[in-house]
């Protein structure tokens, strides 16, 4: 089958972590399974009407952004100073073309601010108030930075200096469990590695990934993870495949996960799902990795895979019935 | 040969342009020669006394920063808005911890704060006054932010300013060609794609990578290269290669340059000198990609290919004579 055969596809996650299922009820959970159901209809439509798989994953995470249920956008955790400091980028496989943005906490919508880089600058990643500078010379939109502000994130916080942990967003092991607050989600929040993303292809055969995050709730000032970081948390090649990952994000970083995926498909002539689970089975948890990443190949073929016990993530292939999951 | 038998190396680079020998005299080329052979001295010799490769490579970077006629630290560029905004990054290829730290303007030594981040917080990479205020609580020295500042490197960025050119860094064709003012260099200034690095290999077979940068000349504020992103400007990992780049960085960043190069001697067998010479000669160029790297493995094995007219590069053998060169 050829590149331009496969049909359509569009997948996301919203983050991975701890699972915490005995600890909630079905409504909530239902609540994250519709949220990702109209997510990816709104990709699969798109992609139908012959939108690109750039266009698609933008809008994906556009809408996982806006949703307060996920760590990215309106609902980011907090900083250590009780800011926020979101991080996004985007890539398109088939030019190769990237942009990303860091630490910036005025632009309503940072994805939008990372594509802003890759289509109206010469630089791949802006951070700062460099990287909001420039989003408003582009006309996007800016918050008050308490836009991003919900009251279960400031709670997180709460919680997380009252037990002085410096690093919430993987399993703290002096953090006490607390699921039973209201608003308690299926994924543990206190332990999820709260990362957004999307991957597509489009009808041309063109692929391309994108993520967004909030970062960890309680991180240090200025904490740059992997997602906004082009080869660790983002990457898209049509020649290998498009990745999204979600993680303790400095063991993505380090082994520069998502581009490492790519490579054992260029070099070593692995499959696009045995490359995925190489890294998120094998190299990640070998450093102590936890996680897991969407990864989608030209082909069509899909895998999801993490060494956590869940993963929001949902897919839809043009013309076949949206599939959502959260746990393993 | 196994790793341990193969004789303590260490390697720098200052930066990868184009050449402009004809309009600078032997003895303003001297001066850079003298600096790296001083500086590679040094290194050798901390390794002769059996210290670490990240040592030898932290050593030679610092030595880097501090010398003026290189763009790192002291004698960095200016930024659009007339600061400077210093990048570094350190890998420890036994343990593939790495540290790096981005957009700085007040830390003496970007490349100790690097490694302070490596060595002493749960990150991998911080960013701009967060950034700062960890290197200030590491006890690193703070300095004004003008001194980083050089009367040619401010020369430079007035003349990118009555150029209007917004990307100096390589060879922007707008600009009229200025090789004769005083403190003229081997590798023309203005088209200098500057950023200073080292990569060394111990007597116990182990690898280390350093990379540091004031950027670009009337670069945006807020940008960052592919310095001190980690796979794109520096790499290493005993069971493959120790990596420092320079160059046109988002082209670095869009191909992850050096974990690229790492990828394809684990996956696909390339040699040291094969994979470095595809990646600088052939995947680089395809994408418009301009400069060079320095890239050793454990067997002692040494690549140092450019696509550029010349680049700074000076490396010594345990016991040897250190070698020194700038043009092709």
């Amino acid at each position: 089958m050829t590149a331009s055969q496969a049909k359509p596809l569009i997948a996301i996650h919203g983050g991975a972590g701890t699972m915490s299922r005995s600890l909630i009820s079905a409504t909530q959970e239902q609540a994250y399974h519709a949220a990702m159901r109209v997510i990816v209809l709104a990709a699969q439509q798109l992609l139908a009407g012959g939108g690109s798989a750039l266009d698609a994953v933008s809008l994906a995470v556009d809408m996982l952004e806006d949703c307060p249920l996920f760590n990215a956008g309106h609902g980011a955790v907090f900083t250590h100073e009780a800011t926020h400091e979101l991080d996004a980028a985007v890539m398109d496989g088939a030019t190769l073309r990237a942009g990303a943005v860091a630490c910036i906490s005025r632009v309503r919508r940072p994805l939008r601010a990372a594509r802003a880089v890759m289509e109206r600058s010469e630089h791949v990643l802006l951070v700062g108030a460099g990287a909001e500078a420039f989003a408003q010379a582009c006309g996007l939109e800016l918050v008050a930075p308490d836009y991003f502000s919900t009251e279960l994130r400031r709670e997180q916080l709460e919680r997380a200096l009252a037990a002085d942990s410096t690093l919430l967003d993987h399993d703290a092991p002096a953090l006490s469990f607390v699921g039973a607050h209201s608003g308690a989600a299926p994924i543990d929040e206190e332990r999820k590695l709260g990362t957004v993303g999307a991957v597509a292809l489009d009808e041309r055969g063109n692929l391309a990934a994108a993520t967004s995050t909030g970062g960890m709730t309680n991180k240090r000032v200025g904490r740059v993870g992997d997602s906004p970081l082009i080869g660790a948390g983002t990457y898209a090649d049509n020649r290998t495949a498009a990745v999204s990952c979600t993680g303790t994000g400095e063991l993505f970083m380090r082994s520069v996960a998502a581009y490492d995926l790519c490579a054992r498909m260029a070099y070593a002539g692995q499959t696009l799902d045995a490359a995925a689970q190489e890294v998120v089975m094998k190299v990640l948890p070998a450093m102590g990795g936890r996680g897991g990443l969407i990864a989608i190949d030209a082909r069509g073929n899909l895998s999801m895979p993490f060494n956590t016990e869940g993963m929001y993530r949902a897919f839809a292939r043009l013309g076949e019935t949206p599939q959502t999951a959260i746990f393993g």
